[in-house]
Order: structure tokens, then sequence, then C-alpha cells
């Protein structure tokens, strides 16, 4: 993946952008130390790296502001970053950049449950969100399988969803508000407890910007009560396709669980191996979880099971007690981790109808045979997000080059049925190049034109989101017209 | 309220206009005659009447494109029309503008129940698109008032709600995609029949923003299954403050009914008298309307029914039947048109949160004593949209300057408590001049340079949403630098 060649004239600067940094943080907020900004080199997505120039982490919205404004008087790339959780290079540096990290930024600055709200300093992780307010029987929805790290800073910034978003929606629908500092240090409040406010709604187009319009330092969130009971049944099927079916038979009939999981063959392998979950040996294995009164459960079943037996499944059992449903949630949420135990492997992210599910699920089976590469397929099923992993020996010279193909082609495929490039990992670099599958230069340059309006330099997050060949184009065209 | 001196170039230009417009269109699709343009003189907020120059009627996305370039090249300004029921005055008319209607194009486009979406020309009413659904048990959730007349296109434009939109959202959480045609005529296709895309979301932004950025001429929207059952139940008591206190403990205690509506006094005996419902003689009337499956509504009722009672209700009594459930929802719809049988009225639309709903209540009634006016509530409280409707009479003068300026400390009250100045009808011209009890400059001047970028000569619906006193300052400034 192609990076912008580093701006020297920034790099000779490095004392003096340091010393002004310094006038405004203290000392152990500036990382400046070779050794100490390589921690910063990656994110999730390791196959790529590259030390920034600096690191800064800031505690306030004004000292946010204050670097902000620092690094735009002297036209520095910022690069934002929450837990550097980012399976798509979302936070990758550049080597003339600052990373603003927002590790350090992590109170509660008020939890309100008459109105069901709390509001966190972004750097917060996502699950010690829901740790602030469980003892009340609240929980923050949205729940990334990363969410022991991620920061809602990330999550905002990805329009993060999880397993239980199927019930409860993404990011975008339990964001409330956020306040955020654009490139020339302004701080702007947006949204708040209440409903959309008149005016332009900009709540939504910062939600899932991946950084490129501003660093969002405060976010105000929507808290719900806990369900009186939860229960996780697992259905087991002889084939990808027919549990694909089945899904889609589930969310035809209008039920609407909480969570619909799907692994495949190879991934309940490596997650029974790390969580002894009790998974039953098949082809295809859905989660499907359940909540509500006992009352409520029953009758939510009733339906379900009534549907997953009319498409012969090979196992059909519901978790006996807390205890094993906590299992069989472990074993799906370490799905990555597990799968990575056993081989190198690139996540997929893209997302389809649902009714597309067994067409997609036979064409990745027969892509991954033209291609040579196995797949093991885990994903949000019931609201189509798709999450195939596919596998490859990472010191195999060419074998990434092989497997990146093979994703492009996968998430080309997703496009094709009427879906899209990412479900909740961003675009990032790693699809940047594919945005021209998903969008024409008429909605690339509607949107560059808004990311124009919040950073006219773009400093903020640079060579991410958009197609390095359109950007630099219209930089061509604008430097000419200058 | 005061609106902008129409432009003489353009009135002299009508006949040139006229014959662009008939090159594009059909002869009946273009409306010049003063006699007929008179019918576009005003939406719902009847107290602003204006003419437009010209109407248009197109039925194609095609033709939407066609009208808005010619009128962009001749700089004529365009006002969009759903079904003119804006009570904001949204589709108020300049005497200069173009009038864009799209009550021809209301076909439906696709329906996919597997996905569970519908495609629909944006002219298509509210109702109508659970009408093209109901057969097969699926229905489209949100439900304006006048959900029988008006438009897809008008609620996009306004983000609209209704009684059910406390469980199912409002339009921006059922709203998938949309065909939008810029000033300029280009055609944009934002989000679908997915998760959101990756790239900056622009549907948000587009959902809400009062037809300031494009027309919108298609829309893919969300539909769901229809619910076993649902069942509304009335709760009076002696006092509005304790109605408010108990929706505010329902929402404390983590249930979500389908709909909280509240009906005082006033509002109860106008309804009761249109309706026929067998509302009961109280002070503040609760209608709570759970659904599901016989033994979900039981579970549901169970704890709202222990809630209401710890608050000494003068009623409480569940609908015997579907035919008492219907005329129970006919009473809370026809709401606006039974108090206007009464009594000539001023709509207010803010939003506060929950837990503030006895103190503004109380703060209603004393502001009202003090304007010597009385007022009729009626809201949807469980998600705080409250509808103070202030009773005045038109014929007195001077009668209706009183009642703006009762109902804009009613709004400025909304915000101080951390409510916002609408829930659903918008900002339109009504509340335009309040936006900066909402907004600062900061946050003004960002929405309005995402306006520039949809639309840079600021053609479309003119004097609305925006402050004049900001947007005139501004486009001194402009000028000042060109």
């Amino acid at each position: 993946m192609e990076m912008p060649i580093p701006n020297p004239s920034i790099l000779a600067r490095k004392d003096k952008l340091v010393a002004r940094l310094l006038q405004v943080l203290p000392e152990d907020a500036v990382i400046h130390d070779e050794a100490e900004t390589r921690a910063y080199e990656c994110d999730a997505l390791t196959a790529y790296k590259c030390p920034p120039l600096l690191a800064v982490l800031p505690s306030t919205t004004l000292q946010v502001s204050d670097i902000l404004r620092i690094c735009s008087e002297e036209n520095v790339p910022v690069v934002p970053r929450g837990s550097g959780t980012s399976l798509a290079g979302g936070a990758l540096p550049t080597a003339d950049c600052v990373i603003l990290g927002v590790a350090r930024m992590n109170d509660v600055l008020e939890t309100d449950y008459d109105n069901r709200i709390i509001k966190v300093q972004s750097g917060r992780t996502n699950l010690s969100v829901t740790g602030a307010v469980e003892e009340n029987d609240f929980f923050y929805a949205p729940d990334p399988s990363s969410q022991l790290a991620c920061a809602i800073a990330g999550n905002v910034g990805m329009n993060s969803g999880g397993a239980h978003c199927l019930k409860y929606g993404v990011t975008t629908n339990n964001l409330m508000g956020v306040t955020m500092v654009m490139m020339d240090g302004s701080v702007v409040e947006i949204g708040g407890a209440h409903l959309d406010a008149g005016g332009l709604d900009l709540l939504g187009v910062i939600c899932g910007s991946e950084g490129q319009l501003g660093v969002v330092t405060e976010a105000t969130l929507r808290i719900l009560h806990k369900p009186e009971g939860a229960l996780p049944v697992l259905i087991g099927f002889d084939s990808n396709e027919v549990a694909g079916s089945c899904v889609s038979d589930i969310i035809k009939a209008g039920v609407l669980p909480v969570a619909i999981e799907f692994m495949d063959r190879l991934c309940i392998k490596a997650c029974e191996k790390f969580a002894k979950a009790g998974y039953p040996k098949c082809e295809a294995l859905l989660i499907v979880e359940v909540e509500g009164s006992p009352d409520e459960i029953d009758a939510q079943l009733a339906v379900i099971i009534d549907i997953a037996r009319s498409h012969n499944p090979v196992e059909l059992r519901k978790a006996k007690d807390a205890e094993e449903a906590a299992r069989i949630w472990l074993g799906r949420k370490s799905a990555f981790g597990a799968v990575g135990q056993i081989n190198d492997y690139m996540c997929l992210d893209g997302t389809i109808p649902v009714s597309s599910l067994p067409f997609v699920l036979r064409r990745i089976g027969e892509m991954g045979q033209e291609f040579g590469l196995d797949v093991a397929n885990v994903f949000h099923a019931g609201d189509g997000n798709m999450h195939p992993l596919i596998l490859y020996d990472a010191n195999e010279p060419g074998a990434l080059e092989i497997c990146e193909k093979f994703g492009a082609e996968v998430l080309k495929l997703c496009v094709e049925v009427g879906g899209c490039l990412t479900g909740e990992h961003g675009v990032g670099i790693e699809k940047r190049d594919l945005m021209l599958h998903q969008y024409d230069l008429v909605d690339l340059e509607l949107q560059m034109a808004i990311k124009d309006v919040f950073d006219p330099a773009w400093l903020l997050n640079p060579a991410k989101v958009f197609p390095l060949s359109v950007t630099e184009r219209r930089r061509g065209v604008n430097l000419a017209a200058e």
C-alpha cells in the first residue's frame, strides 16, 4: 500500500515542533524519542508499519485544541489514535506526522440515568463505559470484539458495531453528541442529550468519518437498561449455505434476536481450542441470542427453533446456564485471536444484504480454491456484516499480495450484490483504493468537499479513506487553479 | 416573519423561465397562471402566505435534474415541496421562487421482504408506504399525525417522527438511502440497502436538512414485520406534573413501550368531542401502548401498571378490543384538527430531556398565565417531544405576535433544560431566528459551510433554517471578499 512521501521540511522542524508542544503539554505527554515513538508505528493492521515523527498524549479538550492549533500553524499532519485496535490501518502514522493519542482522556464526565445517557472522555474504553453504569443495571450496547481495549474515540471514528448490534444498532444509533476539536483548534459541540436539534445534523457525518474531520474528545452516549435475561442457542449445520439460508429466514420472519453470529468449521475449531465453549463439530454454527423475561425468551425461541428445524440442523442446543452462555460468547469474541494462534490471516470486513448470504458464502469458497488460500468465516450474520479471515503465510514472499488481491475480490463481490466495502472496521488505508468500486467520482467529490470544510489543508489522518489517485489528481487541479 | 425582497430581474424573466421549463416538462407540469400558483402559497403554517412565481410538478428524477439545472443557470430560487403539511413553514414560497412539488412522484420502485426494504419515489405518502406492504404483514414505522397526507420527501426533509417512534426511532433511523438531485442538476445516490458504507456518511446530514442541500427524489426505507398484537392503555391523572413524573419513571425503569402519548384537559376534551374515544375526564391522560405476543404484552403491562399505580391515577384502563384501540388512536392523531375546531392555535415543537417533563409542564402553565393565553398540551412524552398548542384569536390584531412571543419563550425554555428547538417539525421560517439560542456562531458557520458545498449559490429553500441576520452578514462578508 503506497504511502505519501514524508515532507522533509517537517522532519527538519522536529525540534521546533517539540518545543512548541512542550509549551502547552507536560513533558511526559510529548513522545519524541525514536525508540518510544516506535510504540505507535502501527495499529492492529500490523502488515503496515511506520513510526511517526512524534506522539502526544493530551489529557483535556483544551490541550487537544492547543496541539491542533500548533500543528495547523506548522502545517504538520496529525493522525488521531484511540487504542490502536483498527484492523484497517485507520491509525497508521506517516513519517512526518504527529500521533495524537487520547488514551489519557478516560474520565466519566456525567451519568444521567433518568435520561439514559453517559458522557465520557473519548479515550475511555468501550467496556469500561458499561463498567461505569452496570451496578445500576445499565449498559452501553455496541460491543466490538475488541471492547476490552478499543476506545470510544475509535468507535465513533469507525462507527463500530459488534455482535449485539443486530438489535441495538451500531455506534451511530447510540451516539447522542460529541465535543470535537477541528484542525484549526476551534471546539464545537454537536448533538447532546436530546433528539436531533434543528439545522444540519452533523453528528451523522462525524460518526464514521475516520478522523478526517476533527478529533472527538468527549462523547454523550445512550445507555440502556439491562434486559431481564438472555439466552444463546447453538444451531449447527452441515453446510455454510444452509446456515446462511437459516439466517435469512429468521430475519425474514420478523423475529429480531439480539445477535445472530456465524462461524464456519475452521473458525469453530480454532475457537473451541481457545475457549472450550462446547461448540459442536459441524460445518457451520450459528449462535442466536434472545433476551427479555423468561416468557419473552420462550416466545422468541419457539419461532427461531421452528425455522432452524426446517433446515435440518445437526445440532440445536440452548445454553444450560449463565456460565455456559459466557463461554459460548468468550469463544466467539476471541475468534480473531484464536484463528491467529493457528495461522497468519487477513481480516476482511464487508456487508451484504442478508438474503445474499448463501450465494456469497459459496462464491467465497470457490474463490478460495482459485487463489489457493483457506478462509475462516466468522461474522455478524444477522445484519450481513461479514468478516472472512483469509489465511496465509506471512513469511512467504508474495503471499500477502495474493491475499490482498483475494480480499479485494471478496469486497468487490460485496458491492456487486448490493452491499458495501466495510461494516465496522472502516476504510483506513486498507480499502482506500477500493472506494472507486463503491462510489463514482461525483459521490467522492461531494465527500471530499465536506472534508475541505472541516480540514481545508487536509492535515488530518492523511492518505486514508480516499483513493490516492483521486486526491492527488484533485490536489493537482486545485494547485493549478490557484 | 421577515422574508427576502423578491429579485425583480427574476420576476421580469418569468416568460423565458416558463419556456425553458416547458422544453423539459409536459405542459400540465408547469403551473404559471397566477390563480393556480396560489394553491402553493402556503403550507400548514397558514399564518404566512406568499404565492410563488411558478410551480412545477415533475414525474421523474431526470425531470427534477433538468428543472434544477435550468433554475441554477437562471439563478432562480427553488422551494421543494412534499405534500405541504409542514407546520414550520418549511415549504413557504418566496415571490421569486419556483415551487418544486414531488406529488406526482409516488411509485413504489422495489419491495424486498428478504432484506426488509422498500424503495419509493419521494412523493409517496407516508401511510401508503405501509399500504404497499401490509398484505405481507410489514409496515413502515415512523407515523407522523399527518401520515395520510404527508410525503416521504417531507419526512426525510424534516426527519419526521410520530407516536410510535419511541420504540422504532424517527425517520433517520428508518432511512437506508436516497437518490438526491443537487442544485446543479447532478444526481447522487447516497446509502442503500446495507449498513453505512465507507467514506463520509452523508445520509445523516441529508435527513432533516429541510431542502437546503438537494431534492430527494427516491428513498430506500426499512420496513418491519408487524408485531403479533398491540394494546393501548389509558392512564388518567389529576395533574400534568404527576403524569409527567409517571412518564419519567416508566422510561427510567427501562421498559420501552412502543408509544407514550400525553394529552392535557383541554386537549382531551377536544379530541373526545371529535373522536368519541371514551377518554376519561381528568387533568392529564397518558396513552401507553405495548406490543408483542399476548405474554409479552402482559409482562410489559405489569411493570407499567405498577408504576402508574404508585402515582395514584384517577383512571387506569386497557382497551378492551381492536375497535376501541383504533378509536383511542384516532382521537390522539386528530388532536391538532380537533383543537383547531375549537380555537385558532399555534403548534410548538420542542424536545426536552424526559426527566424535565414535570418542571417544563409547570413552567408552561405559569407562562400561559403571564401571557394571558391558554395552552393545550399534546405530545410524544416518551421521547420528550412536546407539542404545546397555544390558543389565540387569529382575528384579534396583535394576538399572533403575542402568541409567537410566548412560543419563543417556551422553545428557549426547552433549550435551557438541555433540549432543543425542534423535535420533528423542523426549523423552517418559524424558528429560524431562535437558532442562535441553540447554536453559537462557530456551529452555525460549520453548518452553513456544508450548505455551501451542496448549494454554493444558496438557491435552495431560501430564508429558512438559518437566521437571516447571520446569513446576510455572512453574504456581506463574502461579497466584500470577492
